[in-house]
């Protein structure tokens, strides 16, 4: 049996203003080609299907289109939670009427220990189960137990359905959790606070395959059983590097076969360039990925009036720019950075840009006197 | 053939603040008996399924409830159009997932033009038809045509609908619209500023019945199989004397043979109450339904201190409170209610109610000491 693992596609995401949903758009059109041409026996999500749990109607529509495409035109089942971004009452609604479809949305406990059963030659009968996201007061309150962290709360989840395995079976779990020692990126919202999140990953040693979704960067712990598939697509500049994609999963009667990486590939990657401002505007004039979402860090050590019109000329998708040539570091305490030039020397560069000539020696004059009567003003 | 015609649900509609989920829910179970004990071929919801396009997730999960018992536990397929109300978009959701068990939701043009055909022996087929809730716009957007009236859009969608009969089967429709020279109240949203909202029954002829939703009021316009079945229970206190309910819609070879009010009964009636206040708390203690929405207007004519607490006493959910007694006619030329009483007689009754005992002589005069300053000080 094969299967696709995938998580975290937040539809509907913005990154600085921008609107992924296009970037969403093509990339899940690589995903449905590549079912189109590889067809499996599934298709997992492992949370985190929306950005938030009242997604913008756009996103909605995306999706019900994929999963028209897979479900429907492809007979490609699909299996998803919710996660800590989607509001699962939400996300769930109906979900019962989907099943024969082929489309499950498992967002509640009573679904949870349903599994959906799907079945192949290779592997006999596989049984699907799905976690929805849940924090310990949630189970807490479903279950009148006493669990107080994450940790507690997959122990007890798991071997609730662990009780019900039924040994002719082999059995795959779809959660959404941060699995201790895994890396994280900058676009995870955290899902405690103080750090009480962390959830130890012997609690899935009993299953097959755990395809698992929350943190962006592709990676398993423990055992290469134990995944997550990553993201869809990167979703801050601390992910330039992650190779983003979905996870092929082959099984068998015995179990676990193998887990293979299949990349996709966003319109536009997020990428981090770094040097002085007209080194910059040069190479991008050779970059054939100039309209990627870019950080600039510029490293020029004088003020440069509109450097963001500038490098938007060539890079039309810079989203931040920032400028540690203008910082040093502060010797104070702190360690605060603090502007290293004085207001004459800036203003002296801002003049030089915008008048393409130097400042006269009246003029430096007249300038410094400025400066000295507004410092006379503000200490007063 | 037997159906159900229901409409304007408003999931999650608040009334004075007051959530109404609770009564809906038992009115919702009231129909649900209904269907246990008299089958029916399907139940049609004709929009306004929600109060709003992001209703609550309690709504949503009633929703979900209602529909798993109707469709999965009573093998009775629903139809339903989003109203004015919703939205489309949201609760199409996944739609065409979820027709194989039996929950048709149309939400959309393409939708529209593919029939849920059912079939019994009186009928033979039947042709389900749903025109989701659109304004001139949206249906110029779609067909690229030049309809700038509500009534041109219908006369169009419906000539749309027309032109794919199929004379061998019978014909429904439903629609959420304002028909011409039907009866309103006060709890519709209307659907255009200015009134160019309405709608000529004339389109709707050539079909067996037509399943209308918007008016809150059970009524049928221009012939008797063009109907609006009312609100689930009253929305407002203008539908005090309205009978809610669904209408039993029988049809045969033929067409249209009956349509018959089934009553549904809300926990607490919506009702208004009238009189002075010591009379209207004697009666409640007699009233077994004290407990009901009310408005009440006190008729008594002298200020009263916190009548809302002593009604309540008795009425537990008095939602608004008039007092005509204290407001007389204005001669004034915009016919602008006043108070009819001076500040000392209002003072004398507020004295006499929270010392029970009337002002002496000289507090008369220390009170109207204290008025005059004040208005001295206001006309300065």
């Amino acid at each position: 049996m094969k299967f696709l693992h995938t998580s975290d596609w937040h539809l509907g995401r913005h990154f600085h203003n921008v609107s992924l949903l296009d970037d969403q758009r093509q990339v899940l059109n690589q995903l449905i080609d590549y079912i189109t041409l590889h067809p499996v026996d599934a298709l997992l999500i492992a949370g985190d299907i929306y950005d938030r749990s009242v997604p913008p109607t756009t996103a909605i529509e995306l999706l019900d289109d994929v999963l028209t495409r897979i479900c429907q035109q492809l007979h490609t089942p699909v299996i998803m939670i919710p996660g800590n971004h989607d509001g699962a009452k939400r996300l769930g609604f109906a979900a019962q009427h989907m099943q024969s479809s082929g489309l499950h949305i498992i967002s509640d406990f009573t679904q949870m220990l349903q599994p959906v059963v799907l079945s192949s030659e290779q592997a006999g009968e596989v049984a699907f189960y799905g976690m929805p996201y849940s924090d310990p007061e949630q189970v807490r309150d479903a279950f009148k137990n006493k669990v107080s962290t994450h940790d507690q709360a997959h122990q007890f989840l798991c071997q609730q359905i662990v009780d019900t395995f039924n040994p002719a079976q082999r059995h795959v779990l779809l959660s959404h959790c941060f699995v201790d020692g895994a890396s994280t990126s900058d676009s995870e919202r955290p899902l405690s606070i103080g750090g009480a999140d962390c959830v130890n990953h012997q609690h899935f040693l009993p299953f097959d395959y755990v395809a698992l979704g929350h943190l962006h960067q592709p990676q398993y712990k423990g055992q290469e059983y134990i995944r997550y598939s990553g993201s869809l697509m990167k979703y801050s500049f601390s992910e330039q590097y992650h190779k983003k994609g979905m996870t092929l999963v082959e099984l068998n009667q015995e179990g676990f076969v193998s887990a293979q990486p299949i990349p996709l590939t966003a319109p536009h990657d997020m990428r981090i360039i770094e040097g002085e401002l007209e080194t910059l505007l040069a190479l991008g004039q050779q970059d054939p990925h100039a309209d990627d979402y870019l950080l600039v860090r510029l490293m020029d050590k004088h003020a440069i009036l509109d450097p963001m019109e500038k490098l938007r000329r060539v890079y039309p998708n810079v989203l931040h720019l920032e400028k540690p040539g203008m910082l040093m570091d502060s010797e104070q305490p702190m360690g605060r950075a603090r502007l290293a030039r004085g207001e004459l020397d800036m203003f002296r560069d801002f003049f030089l840009e915008a008048k393409q000539e130097p400042l006269t020696e009246l003029q430096t004059q007249a300038i410094s006197q400025v400066i000295q009567s507004l410092k006379n003003q503000e200490s007063n």
